[in-house]
């Protein structure tokens, strides 16, 4: 590549063999990702090595071969085991050379503090010749910014506040001049209450449609934890254009899955049921069982939240769904506590009790034990009454362990409120 | 590398393009990595790719030739995204063929749902030849053990849950017959009620004594949410003298800081509690307000609680603290919500309405509005009742964010019953 070609893609490599432990994670690269594809280059990958020597060098030559910009971060201290510097100029066969202004620098900071610059830190003025050095006012290791042959390689200090400033100066400057006009725009639909195999069977036509589309929609589908995620993103060099194809996208997938998708920007679904309530001015209570307070607890993640939710109880003994519900003792011993008569009492009984506009019920089963054949591990009945309306009530049986039959019965539960919600504006 | 020789060095590759964007980080790393250790086995670097042929291909080759196992994790769903099988197959040279056993597991799983197995589902069954299968009873995705003749390739699938007891399955078989005799032991403590420079102040000393030891005995001090870790390890390849030297280690450990030690298994807090209640035959009862059911949800998370939790109530309406609680309202118009009088009552109100032994009550600011000069955010009231004891109250002044301040309230919470039920025994 010459200087003229845009950079288009990128590696980041993390250095440090604290981060190959069981403890710590590399949280740079979300920065270095975001600050990136502001530009229009695209992460290709990202790696984490030890301070070894013949494995970043290993790794750097790798991403040389593959990609237009990479990016190091960390292994530019001053000790043996800082190797980055020295790996980079080997890796590119030019010599390392002291720069006496960084030298300066670092002695200057050491004398602010009334100290004398070891002899070691001597190591942090050492540039690969031709290098620019990014200055680091919050730090003793500076960046460096190196073009070669086939793009750039860039070198940043570990600690995040140093590195962000330096990587925001040469997003706003040297980067921005060699990226391409070309940048990369994104948008995510969220969908609740649908299997991935249902969106997929729903998305896939319109996916296809959009395969000869200019410019080319870019789609992933995922499944995370109680829902399905579409990402969408498209690369140009026009923002009107990119607004535009990603406005319809949207539109197409929100009109193929509607009432399906919840959020358009990523606000959990607890937020989505919360600013339903206020905007129409109705509070919300709740009767839980198998999901044990979970219920309440995510609706009461939302900051403000205790504009519109009173309250409610966790019953997860039988007498304290009669004491606090009002779920008549017999109704219990009639059809059992998981069932769609008592979850539709508890939904009652709570809006009664609190005088809530909006009362939810939730019973089940979260195991691991207390399953039958009839009644099985997973199965769960929810119950949401809102104001003139009759109970919705559904039963679900939900694959998992414990903690995810709570986590997708809080999910379930929201769900039929927000849906609720919606069939009643 | 030939059969007998044993596995030293690994490299892990997370797949999946949600893991290159700017808000999501790889977190099954930590786990594989503390897993491999177990076994001697050396992390030499991790990775994440996108759901890209190309790259995947490029650093599956490039780990294959430098490391002995190279464990992928990701890529494994049904869809077109889903391309770990694939490039495997390719990389390795060998057909992929469909596994008619899989297909019946995964049928299987829908047919316990009442659904059919979408076509696509058929993907997940395709499996290089030679591999073995690694049963997954969480999920549809199976996982992939690949002897090739260089060492092993292991395929697992993203979602933690299916991922660990799978690798835990390995490490305890086919990988421990394939490591080395020196393993690494480690064992862990940790502590609550504490700050990190209380329990570093406590432990140095202790440290100090172990830097000559045979065999020596790594350790490092971790602040994580709510609590301080100790973790401790060993390398040898002589079990007895392993388990010798950490449980002396824990028992100093344990002496200087009882009664902070809560656990030295991992099990949360929530757990050892609940234990605690069922040694004494003991049920409990929480009536919450900034907490909003986080408290009972904990409580809750751990199977069998049904046993010793009846449930409680979430009043973060005032009137609710009064008609579910028993507090009574001049009370909460004296000294204010947030206030020693009020927690005390709660707790003593829920256990008389639900006859549960033991009573909670947590009322605080949790933010981020509501603070005042006073009664700043972040400030929680804590009250336990324990039988035939006065209420023990506490306030505590928590740092960080609205879920931050939930969480470390309810640790605090759970922490004062501990305490409790310990100095009764």
């Amino acid at each position: 590549m010459t200087r003229s070609t845009p950079l288009r893609s990128a590696a980041v490599i993390a250095v440090g063999s604290e981060l190959l432990g069981s403890t710590r994670l590399d949280t740079n690269s979300l920065f270095v990702s975001e600050r990136l594809c502001s530009l229009g280059i695209e992460l290709r990958s990202k790696s984490v090595v030890g301070d070894s020597r013949t494995e970043l060098a290993a790794h750097l030559r790798h991403a040389l071969e593959r990609v237009d910009a990479v990016v190091l971060t960390g292994g530019l201290g001053p000790t043996d085991d800082d190797v980055t510097r020295e790996v980079v100029a080997d890796v590119l066969g030019r010599p390392l050379e002291e720069d006496p202004a960084i030298v300066a620098h670092i002695q200057e900071r050491f004398r602010r503090r009334g100290l004398t610059m070891p002899e070691v830190n001597r190591r942090q003025a050492q540039v690969p010749r031709g290098a620019v050095v990014l200055a680091n006012p919050l730090g003793t290791a500076p960046g460096l910014l190196i073009e070669h042959e086939r793009g750039v390689i860039v070198l940043l200090p570990g600690p995040p506040r140093e590195l962000q400033p330096m990587l925001d100066g040469l997003v706003a400057g040297a980067l921005a001049e060699r990226a391409s006009a070309e940048r990369i725009y994104r948008t995510s639909l969220f969908v609740v209450g649908r299997s991935e195999s249902h969106v997929e069977e729903r998305v896939q036509p319109i996916y296809s449609s959009w395969l000869r589309a200019i410019p080319p929609i870019e789609t992933t589908v995922l499944a995370t934890p109680g829902q399905i995620e579409l990402h969408l993103s498209v690369r140009t060099a026009d923002p009107t254009l990119a607004a535009d194809t990603l406005a319809s996208a949207r539109r197409q997938l929100r009109e193929a899955l509607a009432p399906d998708v919840y959020s358009e920007d990523g606000r959990p679904l607890e937020e989505i049921v919360g600013r339903l309530l206020q905007e129409r001015g109705l509070t919300i209570a709740a009767a839980e069982s198998c999901t044990g307070g979970l219920l309440l607890s995510r609706l009461t993640d939302v900051p403000g939240s205790s504009a519109y939710v009173l309250g409610g109880v966790v019953a997860y003994a039988n007498e304290l769904k009669t004491a606090f519900a009002n779920v008549p003792a017999d109704l219990i011993d009639r059809h059992g506590a998981v069932s769609e008569p008592v979850a539709a009492a508890m939904a009652e009984g709570i809006r009664e009790r609190t005088g809530a506009a909006v009362g939810i019920g939730v019973t089940g089963v979260a195991g691991p034990g207390g399953g039958t054949p009839q009644k099985p591990v997973g199965m769960v009945v929810l119950a949401a009454v809102l104001p003139g309306a009759a109970a919705r009530v559904r039963t679900v049986n939900l694959p998992g362990g414990r903690n995810q039959i709570k986590f997708n019965a809080t999910q379930a539960a929201l769900d039929l409120v927000r849906r609720g919600l919606l069939a009643s504006a």
